[in-house]
C-alpha cells in the first residue's frame, strides 16, 4: 500500500508504553525522538517491538511550523 | 510559549508554495523533507521565508507508525 | 508498508478536484461518498485518477461518533 | 446541529472498550469496522451502547488516500 | 445529530475567504477570532454567510495546551 | 517559539484527569470549558496544575463549523 501522507520518517522504536486503550510508541529518527499515540490494537497487529525499524508517518495538514523569536 | 505537542523537529525552510488560502511549507530536517500545510495568514504573520530556520511541530496523536513487511 | 491507522475503506475514485495546493478526492465506498482533502503532490505521486481503486484511510483518533436524537 | 465534516457513515456500534480516559468505539458500516477513539465523557453523554445506530464522522482533511502497488 | 466532539464554541461568522478548494471561515467567539479551514462544499451546503451564528467545533484530541514561561 | 496554529484561546486550567497514557485537561475560556486530550508526559513537562493560566491551541484545519437548523 502507498499512502498520500507526505511525511515518512525512518527510525527505530526505542520504547512502547501501553495504556488501557492507547499506547505511546517512541521512534528515534536521527537522534530526535518522535512520539506516536496509537491504539493498543495497532501495536499488536503490527507486532511493534522495541528495537524494530519503523516509520513515523504524518499527514501534511497535521504539521505546524514554529519559529524562534 | 511552551506547547504540549510532543514532536518538534528543527530544520530549514526550503520551499514555500502559496495557494489561494493554503500554503505548503517544506522543511529540510537532517536531509528528510517535511511538508506542512498551513494557512497563508500564518506564513505572513510568522514572516516565513525560504532559508529560515524553523521547526516542524506535530501532536503525538497525529503520528502514525508504519512498518515494512 | 503496513500502517497503524485503524480504518481502511476500499472503494473507487469518482472525482478529483485540484486546487492551487490542495485537492479533493472523492471515493465511493459501497455507495457512500468519502471526501479526502490531500496535497496536489500526493495526487501526482500516487497517480490518482478517476475510476481507480483506492482506500480511504483514517486514524482512529480522527473519527468522531454521532447519534440522532 | 449540522456540521461541516464531509464524511458521515451510518452504522451500528458493535463494541465499546473503556480505558482510563479514552474509549474505543467500534462501528460496523456495511460490514467494515470503523474504530473511533473518543473521550469516556462523550461515551457517557451520548449514552453510547453496543447495538445502537450511530455515525462515524470524519473531517475531509483527516482522510488519506491509499493505493495498492 | 449530537456528536462526540467535546468542544463547541458559539459565535458569529465574521469573514469567509474562498480558495480553489478550501475556505477559511472566521468565527468571533466572545471577542476571540477562531479560524476554521473547511471545504468549499461545506460552506455551500451549510449556506454559511458572514453575520450568521455558528459554532466552532473541535475534537479533544486536536487541542493542545500552551503555557507562557 | 511562535507557531503557525491560528487559534489560541487564553484561559485557566480547571481540572486535570490522568489516565494510563493520556490526560484530559479542562481549560475554562470565558466561561466555556475546552477539553484537551494530551499525553501524560506533556502534563508533567509543562508542569500543568489546576488553577494555572494556559492556552487552548488548535490548528485551523482541525476546526469544524456547525450551524443550528
Amino acid at each position: 500500500m502507498k499512502i498520500s501522507a507526505r511525511n515518512n520518517l525512518k527510525g527505530k522504536i526505542t520504547k512502547i508504553t501501553k495504556g488501557a486503550t492507547t499506547s505511546h510508541v517512541l521512534i528515534d529518527v536521527n537522534g530526535a525522538t518522535i512520539t506516536a499515540s496509537i491504539t493498543n490494537e495497532s501495536v499488536e497487529e503490527l507486532k511493534l517491538k522495541e528495537g524494530m525499524a519503523a516509520y513515523a508517518i504524518v499527514k501534511a495538514s497535521d504539521v505546524m511550523v514554529g519559529v524562534e523569536h
